[in-house]
């Protein structure tokens, strides 16, 4: 992670602000967990190949091998397996809170992400992958986001489709598959000694993308009953997407072949220009508990705070920071310096300074006023040095002189 | 750390909140830094004792090492010193986040704690140092905290009294004082071959503390030039913080002789009953900018998080909470839940449960209604079972229903 300066880290907090509260209008309670855990508690809900990806150290007392979470959902799945055991499903949780991944093969080889997510636990059904999915979209919207495309898949398709295929030629045909490439999928296939019929089931799998409608031609190539079920799972969740107005976000990948080892049903992404990588994404694991004592079913999501941000910038929009008025006090009087704040304005008190470098000061940081107090107490605006008196203990007009001191002229000047 | 559940995490983020938006009140501005850097970045700004406290990792690519920070100081030093570099002075930075280090020889051996602080850099003096002060305890205030102690001493007095000491003796010397143990520190000295005069104004420090009062009776035993300078110093903070209204919280502990390697000058710490620890500490560290080739004085300080909330509890005092009304939507109709949410409930849809489960679900999670959509929607009270008919897309209606739910009566009784 880079450093954020002031704007960046206000426009952070703001949208950090505007995602946990959506998460909390649809009921969810937010929990905070640590950053580190004992390597053997964290990595029961991690998969083989994540666990690969992780940051590790060895507590120097005990011995003991830390690690850095990657992941805050085995996090939940702990909370609700153990302190939370007691209380009646479903449980709607949500976080926020930075992960830990080594990225490999990249300049950029270690990664802190700010991620805000939900889980929502014992509760099977596309109600609640549904729910969740809408969840996610409100999210983006709340942050200012349109144009956001939903891609939807379900692990079962793929699943089935490579049962036929042995162990060793998975890799290569998972990736033929990702990269659509027909002609290599073929080749791999045929090499690992694929009947033609399944040969057939996964390369159709490479033309099965596109809007919902993709489901319902799926249905005439992908006969295994397996299949049948995860697309009948697929359009009952499409469908109540649709119904909750999501019609034209949404997409449908049944070549989507990665999670297998993580998801148990309905997957998704959310993809919007700029980042290059989805916004967020989550789907139903329904395994996951066991792997922490308890049981049930489970679906979720996180969003990538980043990613967002850049989305943002993508569609040329930014997040509304609130605006208090910013002044710079020019002197040593404690008195100003409190009816100031009290006003409700941002208030560097700036002290053996002349009036030429203050204006200096405020420009270079952004303050709007520079104050003088004390008998002859005036406001100069930052903008364009226009001075006027000032009565620094009537709020009335320190109220007035705010808004004198931002008003759009004066911005555009500073322009 | 352990994990907070949904009400600590509402606590912990209004707390943060109030700390964040008075730090801002005094013009400072919010920076975010990664949580951990390569090793020889942040081990610049840390002394050789932080040095052994501090959790290490090995980057697997690089084979450099990385820390996670133990302080978020050296970081925003950093920043001034090179991103900020142009920028005008005097810096006011605040940041909040976790910081890590290794506890010695407890059950709890490693740490994570949350921390909020503020930096303000390039500006040299009294007037500096007690702004500082005097933002910690409004931090403190606005949180709710009232009866804080403000323990201020000055490096200068330490470092003093114990030039004639021999390197080999001062780190008994120190704990003899820090223990205001004379009979030990005699000893001690006397074995070290420190001379009469010498010990005298050592064993004399312990002594030298309480009300501001000790700067004025130290200045008859304290006569080295050093030392002089040094209570001119802090006489000068605490006239400062006397004519901020801060006097009744004032003490000074000549004796604190911490901080050493670090503080250049006025150092503090904040105190209040609970945590067993200071809420916070800072002070000024004008040798700090240097090694990330800057310069410039600097004072700042870091609250506690935990500690603060510890100090709350103590206190019997509880943040407020913005309060929603939280209400459960028995049944499955995504109007109903958008017209709720629109009139600022957290609504929680529970499907396929029975009113009486919906009532078990809403006292159990601290719900204040349960509400059936449909025909004959109505409203039932989760404290007291109480039903009233209500129109769902009614917001007056809604309103007043809220204000029903979480009536004081329906509280009492289900406390």
């Amino acid at each position: 992670m880079r450093d954020l300066l002031a704007e960046e880290t206000a426009a952070r907090a703001e949208l950090r602000q505007r995602i946990l509260s959506t998460f909390r209008s649809y009921g969810y309670a937010q929990v905070t967990t640590p950053a580190f855990e004992l390597a053997e508690v964290i990595e029961r809900g991690l998969l083989m190949a994540d666990r690969r990806d992780v940051l590790r150290f060895v507590e120097p007392e005990s011995g003991e091998v830390a690690l850095l979470r990657p992941d805050i959902t085995p996090q939940v799945a702990r909370i609700v397996a153990t302190t939370l055991r007691d209380m009646p499903g479903p449980h709607r949780i949500s976080y926020e809170g930075s992960i830990f991944r080594r990225r490999r093969g990249r300049a950029r080889t270690q990664l802190q992400i700010q991620q805000a997510g939900v889980e929502l636990i014992h509760e099977p059904g596309p109600a609640a992958d549904a729910e969740v999915i809408e969840l996610a979209m409100e999210a983006c919207r709340a942050v200012g986001l349109s144009g956001i495309k939903l891609e939807l898949a379900h692990v079962g398709i793929g699943r089935a489709a490579l049962e036929p295929v042995p162990e060793s030629a998975r890799a290569t045909v998972m990736e033929c598959v990702a990269r659509k490439d027909g002609a290599a999928l073929e080749e791999a296939l045929k090499a690992a000694g694929v009947k033609a019929g399944d040969r057939k089931t996964l390369s159709s799998l490479l033309e099965l993308y596109g809007d919902p409608s993709v489901v319902k031609r799926a249905r005439r190539t992908l006969r295994a009953e397996a299949m049948q079920e995860a697309l009948d799972a697929l359009e009952a969740v499409l469908d109540r997407l649709v119904d909750a107005g999501l019609g034209p976000h949404l997409a449908v990948d049944l070549g989507e072949l990665r999670g297998q080892a993580y998801y148990t049903g309905v997957s998704f992404a959310l993809w919007a220009d700029g980042p290059g990588e989805a916004l967020g994404a989550g789907g139903r694991y329904d395994n996951l508990l066991e792997r922490f004592g308890g049981e049930g079913p489970a679906t979720g999501f996180a969003l990538n705070l980043e990613n967002l941000e850049w989305a943002l910038r993508a569609q040329g929009r930014a997040i509304a920071l609130d605006a208090r008025p910013r002044v710079v006090l020019l002197g040593d009087d404690r008195n100003a310096a409190r009816a100031l704040r009290a006003a409700g304005a941002e208030t560097v008190e700036l002290r053996g300074r002349s009036k030429a470098q203050a204006l200096a000061f405020a420009k270079a940081w952004g303050f709007d006023l520079v104050v003088q107090s004390g008998k002859n107490a005036s406001a100069t605006r930052a903008a364009d040095a226009a001075t006027q008196p000032l009565d620094l203990f009537d709020e009335t007009e320190l109220a007035r002189r705010f808004a004198w001191a931002r008003s759009t002229e004066a911005r555009t000047e500073v322009m």
